[in-house]
């Protein structure tokens, strides 16, 4: 298993959070032919640590395709990278792991790290309530409430004594989400034209560009789908990077899409590459998202508002018939 | 499509809720060959009204089998029978449907109703509350509150001029079920020697054992799993009608498993015969089942008190390697 930074090139010598050349983010290389078996595509996984994730529906409601990744063990698409990253860490030998969100990457990784039989520490803000909070408790992860900004949140998980299992920072994690773009070609035949991506702190956006990539360099696809971003008005760091334009986040966000919050992802310039290159990105309004939200649950797909936010961006740009929804998030966590 | 009383034999006219000369529950009659595509064993839906329910992971944690049946699209194994049952009404040219449950059944014919297009009513004791009541309104239904008595809210649902789509007495509900027996023997390549099913109405217990049924009549499978009732201390009229007991229901139910709550289902001497002839029935203590929900989800599988029960009964009674424990519900609708 090679892994490299992103930015300098340089390997990763052991377990090294940051490169130590240039601080970018790590990478895995995926250097062999796709395979049929989605688990043979990981080999540097010898026993996996799963609660069944992937495989999730593909449905088509009305004309536009939505893949259903709520329906994921833990209620989001994370479950496809906590599995890859836990397992990696178990094979490690790793037993106490730390992480910040109080949101479904704290879930999943919570999740995943009491099924390893790890001690779990969770850190969020001292301000964090809500259903998902409830359900990392569930899990027996231990939550640490800290005081500041949310960078000093992420700072305290570091410099906590146990392995940083950050969801952005760690390659296994984004590696892992792999995973959904070999099972949109399997459910589809071929490589949609679009992918519509909730597009946050940016794990989902690219882990799947490297799913399609290894599809396409191993002969498997003809085409790479052009995977649109979806921000909303208040936090779309993304759709400004990549377009150059101004953007000044809001002092506090209040969007009803509250899982899309990154205004300052640390995987910023990678994410703008893949949007320049291979994408596009479009912002939604909350009055969108809470249109989306509810065409979707009039529906019977109970998703989160910043899942909703995908469709939003599809209305919005106009998505053809041969495009994918992405619905990241379980709406039960909000009830 | 032959649909008969499983009381007297006397075949379904039309749409009858009960059968007019004994007032006995209906039952889909299936005899043909099993089919591998597990929608030709449905032959009387031409059209799905589906969200991708089916399909849930199985998965082995410290050597128990579980299935995750909250996986499915609303976060219960009662999309199964929503699936066959709102299709089928569908076909039909039915507009405008009632159903009486504020839990699981409600949620999940609320949603299959709205994605076909229909009115639905969810009628409700006017003391429910919670999170599957919010899900019931989220999908768009409206919902009846009703004062009195459950039998008093049943009977509102059936007056109320709209169709009854009852998931227990409308036979294509329990149809529905049997898909979940189909895909535990091409998850394990062969019948399961025990199935933990939590046990109210019996929906899910006729369902699977229909299923099964239909397995051996085909020469599918070589032999009829125990099917394991599992129920509540409070709420074990099955374990009482099986055994010869007596069983007086408190006057009040106040059971962590609030989804086990039927102490005069109307289906019980059916669920008796079965559990006579081909299973088995058990009931477990809130502390025992306070201890399984604990132990599952610690081991990052959240499912709803009720369905830990079904793992607090596989203890109760020393379920061996070849169980299924079935996962019902979702725990993300609770927290």
């Amino acid at each position: 298993m090679r892994v490299v930074c992103m930015r300098c090139g340089r390997e990763r010598a052991g377990d090294e959070l940051r490169c130590p050349r240039c601080g970018g983010p790590f990478t895995v290389i995926v250097d062999f032919q796709y395979r049929e078996k989605v688990r043979e595509n990981f080999p540097y996984i010898r026993r996996w640590i799963s609660l069944g994730e992937g495989n999730t529906p593909l449905v088509e409601v009305e004309g536009v395709k939505f893949k259903l990744e709520f329906l994921n063990p833990t209620g989001s698409f994370k479950d496809r990278g906590s599995a890859v990253l836990i397992s990696a860490l178990a094979e490690r030998g790793v037993k106490r792991i730390s992480e910040d969100s109080s949101g479904n990457a704290g879930a999943s990784i919570a999740a995943y790290g009491a099924l390893a039989g790890m001690d779990v520490e969770i850190y969020v803000p001292e301000t964090a309530r809500g259903g998902k909070l409830r359900q990392i408790e569930a899990y027996g992860a231990r939550v640490m409430r800290v005081s500041g900004s949310r960078d000093d949140v992420a700072k305290s998980a570091e410099r906590s004594g146990a392995y940083y299992a950050s969801h952005v920072w760690r390659p296994e994690f984004r590696d892992g989400i792999r995973t959904l773009a070999y099972e949109l070609v399997r459910d589809l035949g071929k490589a949609p034209a679009e992918v519509y991506l909730p597009t946050s702190a940016g794990t989902l956006l690219l882990g799947v560009y490297a799913g399609f990539k290894h599809l396409l360099d191993s002969g498997v696809v003809d085409r790479m789908p052009t995977l649109v971003a979806v921000q909303t008005e208040q936090v779309r760091p993304l759709c400004a990077a990549a377009k150059g334009e101004e953007y000044k986040p809001p002092g506090k966000v209040t969007s009803i899409a509250d899982a899309l919050v990154s205004t300052n992802p640390p995987l910023l310039p990678e994410m703008a590459e893949v949007v320049r290159t291979h994408g596009d990105c479009v912002w939604v309004t909350d009055g969108e998202i809470e249109r989306a939200w509810r065409w979707l649950a009039r529906r019977g797909l109970l998703a989160e508002p910043s899942s909703a936010a995908a469709l939003a961006g599809y209305w919005k740009r106009g998505g053809g018939e041969d495009s994918v929804v992405v619905l990241t998030g379980s709406g039960l966590k909000a009830l």
